[in-house]
């Protein structure tokens, strides 16, 4: 479809990455509301037409901002899961490693929270993210909780929806306060809670 | 030092307050930087000028908004713990309240997201904002671990930073998805998780 796009294209692929780049650093400062294509343009030393080649709309742009972030967390979260024995493991390694890049974490923060409005174009997105998020942790609690990994007494799609808060939480306290808060610390201390009683009584 | 504002007047005072409610709603929708001062005025009925009479800037506007929902919030907070024995009985009636105005969870929710940029107007507030919240609930949650009431083995201070989480958390869901996802019950459900475990076992 988009064939003779020049965004099939080595050289266009790479001009697209430069600006959904740009993009991901101003929709960080300014949020969608805030930024203007003409920034972005700026920064990556494009006319504003040069830029309309690559993403018709701000609206277009900022989908395709999520589509790459989505895309990185879906490999980032199944890397942690592979790596580590335990889910509780993978979800502090995570957040770790969320930590260290705030520019992509602070994005995230922004533009999730803009989008409650449903009026936002984020918005649908964002619904389908943290809906397919709930049922990926609720099927891998399920799992931990027959093997005896996590505490059965709480029910799997409501640990899921609480994992997920406390993660989103804890990054918003420390993007505000990062000598303050640190992200997975705390983390891991509620996961150690979460391990099954009997064997630590 | 105010005193020969009109906001001084009771006419005054009543005509800021509607100024601050309409503020309100539009930071709620477009955030403070989406946010222009005509968009209020014209919400209120009164010109650009008329408005800047009570707030000279945007900037003062929005800390005229957080301002209110400050004191609206240690209110609430300390209403509930004064209806309520338990601490965590307190935090779900919380939740509970806050899931009914949800204009005004996503005030918050916009505003904070936004204010992690250190150049944001709000970012000062909402770092105090919640290191006084981080403070306060582990004071509270030494006394209700001394008292018995909550797992011991838990720092306190981690634990304020993870319910505040949890709860910031909650309202993203929420806002996004209200169908699919309950302010209180979640976390009704980890509270009675972080009981003490000797009574139950």
């Amino acid at each position: 479809m988009t064939r003779t796009q020049p965004s099939s294209t080595a050289r266009g692929r790479s001009q697209r990455d430069r600006v959904l780049r740009a993009a991901m650093d101003i929709f960080a400062t300014q949020g969608f509301r805030g930024a203007s294509l003409d920034a972005v343009a700026d920064a990556v030393g494009m006319t504003r037409q040069g830029l309309l080649h690559y993403f018709p709309s701000k609206v277009q742009l900022l989908l395709g901002v999520l589509e790459v972030r989505n895309e990185d967390d879906i490999a980032l979260v199944e890397q942690a899961i592979a790596d580590s024995h335990a889910f509780a493991d993978a979800l502090v390694a995570l957040a770790r490693h969320n930590q260290q890049r705030p520019e992509l974490i602070r994005l995230f923060t922004v533009l999730a929270a803009e989008s409650v409005d449903a009026g936002h174009p984020g918005h649908d997105r964002f619904v389908e993210r943290y809906r397919s998020a709930r049922a990926g942790f609720t099927e891998r609690i399920e799992t931990e909780q027959r093997e005896g990994r996590i505490d059965a007494r709480i029910a799997p799609a409501s640990l899921a929806v609480l994992l997920i808060a406390v993660m989103d939480g804890l990054q918003l306290q420390h993007l505000l306060d990062p000598a303050s808060v640190d992200m997975a610390a705390p983390l891991a201390e509620l996961l150690s809670l979460l391990a099954p009683v009997s064997p630590r009584t």
